[in-house]
């Protein structure tokens, strides 16, 4: 169903720095900041990449803005379609409207009422479908046949990939000498994009996924050399139950470094030392980085040189209750 | 008992100034965060200042800093005395650390534990005394006579009022265009030095203090012309349930141009709204300028010019559950 409108067959580094050029003036540059607490508590010096300050609350308006201004004109003019319930589907919704162009976006009917609500508020328009991968990818595909759209993919797409890269442009930028970026894992467009850029830019940085345990297809994947099954994902960090990307995974299995994992009781640790210590409102799939440098979450701090750039990801949640309250 | 150490009888530019280069690479510089969707809410231009990002989590880390690194050698190798419960307890024991000098942090034994772990994690030492103003001023005298060390008072002192005048400057380097300032009033050595340095670089910029309508000492004594006395103060914003100063009232009467209040329904719902869309961890006392810009604040909406500056003080609170959790 997908049809990727890129030239390209794998990732380059100019690819990134184009999708940078389109996108800067449309997305936030996302400050770095730092904790001298959270520094002694790791024995590290970390740089936390706040892309939960981005448009949309989320790194996901990098690649959906790129892939939306690829599009020709005439591409574009058809609008586009994706299926997503997460931030993915806010992002392109956004871009869409951005350039004045139509998003259809499929969301199953049981998605959260403030999901479908925020897709809505940029102009997006919500085509609900059963809640089962057969129905999903029938109603988008129908969705495609009736409007002549652009499907853009969440993340096994190139061009999306080349969007989400440009948070390690800027990492680099504006901190040439960290010698370890830190990001978190699910369908791996982030990663693979941040790690070409990365590691174009500076082979000898080193790159690391980081994923929930009760969702570590990405570092099963990694060590067995080829996709594994997800299985029935069991983690709080609900942005990164998906599966791993053909397209991101052939990038991570060239540039990434290792996957290290962190389990629901770390992942939350890190998320209320996130908001008590940096003040951010970070999602718990955005903490993974963090959650992956605590004690208990072995052997990331060991593996890891000592200046380390962290990628938080995105900052959406129901903000009814503290994502720990239920689990105290 | 507060014996002003600078030679100065009103703050100046040049003090505010000198202040910064004292500082400044001794605290973060914070960045001015936007968001389309805030200033569609508000109809306005609004660029909010994250001092909940500064060292300790709050502006209280400038005008500390100042205060301590302005003492000669002589006087600091005496230390530092305090009497507080928040912010500006925390902010002068990491000044006194920096510093390497002790500092005697004057608290009510009803504190609460983390406030009082806080100061100690910076060194501090905690002096316990009985919860009321008497006790409070007495120990506070006691250990003053005991080690000779200087008193620091949260706002009501000069040099206290150049640091936090700091965010300012800050503010109009970044962003010159501004047009006016919303910055939270409680003991007014915030807004007294934000009204100082801002009118002074920008003669035409509007400056107004917000202040919760539970404790609102500040808006009557401006009208009054006098300090009027603060009652029993009833807020959520409890970092502001304090009386005006005489020296921060001083510059507040020569710059301000008004005082707008909210009351604590729109001091949630700015907080929450901060949380939800800024992405960043906000005290209710912190709020405040977001508060007096929604529908039912009157009049700041229609006083204010459309280029604002929205001082975001602080994010330290108890995160067992989100503030507005227990008023619904």
């Amino acid at each position: 169903m997908a049809i990727d409108k890129s030239d390209q067959s794998v990732l380059t580094l100019d690819a990134i720095r184009a999708a940078h050029a389109r996108i800067r003036d449309k997305i936030h540059r996302t400050p770095l900041l730092s904790s001298a607490t959270l520094n002694e508590m790791t024995g590290k010096r970390l740089l936390f990449k706040c892309e939960n300050l981005q448009k949309v609350g989320a790194f996901k308006a990098r690649g959906a803005t790129n892939a939306v201004f690829l599009l020709s004109d005439q591409e574009a003019a058809r609008g586009v379609v994706t299926h997503s319930s997460g931030n993915h589907a806010a992002a392109l919704a956004r871009a869409a409207k951005l350039r004045g162009i139509p998003a259809y976006i499929v969301m199953p009917r049981n998605a959260p009422a403030a999901k479908q609500a925020a897709v809505r508020r940029y102009g997006g328009e919500v085509v609900l479908c059963e809640p089962t991968l057969a129905s999903r990818e029938a109603t988008a595909r129908e969705m495609l046949e009736k409007t002549g759209a652009a499907f853009i993919h969440p993340y096994d797409d190139l061009r999306v990939m080349a969007g989400q890269g440009t948070s390690a442009l800027e990492m680099l930028e504006d901190a040439p000498e960290l010698e370890a970026i830190l990001c978190p894992v699910g369908g791996g467009g982030h990663l693979g994009g941040v790690a070409v850029a990365a590691k174009s830019l500076k082979p000898g940085i080193k790159v690391f996924g980081a994923e929930p345990a009760g969702a570590d297809d990405a570092a099963r994947s990694f060590r067995a050399r080829e996709i594994q099954p997800l299985g029935e994902p069991r983690t709080v960090a609900d942005g990164l139950r998906t599966s791993l990307g053909s397209k991101p995974f052939a990038e991570i299995m060239r540039y990434v470094d290792g996957i290290v994992v962190a389990n629901d009781e770390l992942i939350l640790r890190a998320t209320r030392m996130l908001w008590e210590i940096l003040k951010l409102v970070v999602e718990p799939s955005g903490s993974l980085g963090l959650a992956c440098l605590l004690d208990g979450a072995i052997p990331a701090r060991e593996i890891l040189p000592e200046r380390i750039g962290i990628i938080l990801t995105g900052g959406n949640l129901d903000l009814d209750r503290v994502p720990w309250q239920s689990q105290s």
